[in-house]
């Protein structure tokens, strides 16, 4: 498992000559750097006096950042394995008319799997960014860049995820999943944006 | 060391109720990020007959693409040693007169110290995003959503890294130091909003 390397070898990994893990991968891993964030300024929020009138709300934030944590770490190797499987039906044999029937179709079935992953993950960035929103307005206030940086990640993530489905779209043949996944990157993309806005100029705002 | 962690076990030491490593050292790794796949997409270029009139630049991106990233991954652990030292500045006594200066002395550079590392973080995120701009330009076409994620990933950790910077400078009284600082962050932002949205047009548009 990617996750089990050490973060300098995961690094070397991604470096290497090999072309996963790459960018999917590296999405899911900036992503969950964002929950991983989201999550401690939750835990430094609960606790403390100042902020005790918010605690069941912190507790249940906290909750909802470790659940996606866990889920975007899995992405970080399920990328990897939906790109390895689309390699992999790459190199069935193509020699009688059958064989290329069933390399074509296998290429395309492991494509939208490989494309499908990478649109989970913009969901589960989206989902996250409504948790950073509430830790940025009701958390606590000194890790106020924590929260900050916490959505950048998470924008990376999300953007990084549509640059990998969009490679993916141009080489489907079904028009209809294409058109479907087109709207849904557009829609997540547009929510991402004012999301990402709304934050950071409420951190900005903040910290000047 | 943090990069010595796995990437499970440093995404933990994120989300603990402890502040650090946090904001900081995750920007850090979101640079390191984007500086491996550089290396990735330059390697998938070196070799390769298409790109045979490239070959010298691709070497020498690469070569500058490594120096960047391994000065990237010390800061994932600088970043948060320079928090501990604020915070064991903090920790000084302050019961006599001299006592107080001191301390107040103490966290002043730990704090200056602390502001430079994120200041570091962005210039080094500058000089790999013209080696992504480069790669975008002329490494290999298949490579083109990792180049564009590389962007962006370069773009969070340097965003991220301003806003450390920002949230530090809240607590220095040097106003020459303070004036310099800022100034060199706006520099710092304003080429980093013109590389990531050419480069991510250019990805987009190749994308579409």
């Amino acid at each position: 498992m990617l996750t089990s390397l050490s973060v300098a070898n995961f690094l070397d990994e991604i470096a290497s000559n090999s072309p996963a893990p790459g960018g999917g991968s590296a999405s899911a891993l900036a992503a969950s750097l964002g929950a991983a964030l989201a999550s401690m300024v939750c835990r430094l929020t609960i606790g403390k006096k100042k902020y005790a009138d918010i605690q069941i709300e912190m507790d249940n934030t906290l909750k909802q950042a470790e659940d996606l944590r866990a889920k975007l770490n899995a992405i970080i190797d399920e990328d990897t394995a939906a790109f390895s499987k689309v390699m992999a039906a790459y190199g069935l044999p193509k020699e009688t008319e059958e064989q290329k029937i069933k390399r074509t179709a296998e290429i395309q079935e492991a494509i939208k799997t490989a494309t499908l992953i990478p649109l989970k993950l913009m969901g589960l960035c989206i989902e996250a960014m409504k948790l950073v929103k509430i830790i940025i307005e009701k958390g606590n206030h000194n890790s106020l860049s924590d929260a900050g940086v916490a959505a950048l990640m998470l924008h990376a993530g999300c953007e990084g995820a549509a640059l990998n489905v969009k490679i993916n779209l141009g080489s489907l043949s079904d028009a209809n999943f294409v058109a479907q996944t087109k709207m849904k990157v557009e829609q997540y993309c547009s929510s991402l944006e004012t999301f990402t806005s709304d934050i950071l100029a409420s951190v900005n705002k903040n910290l000047a």
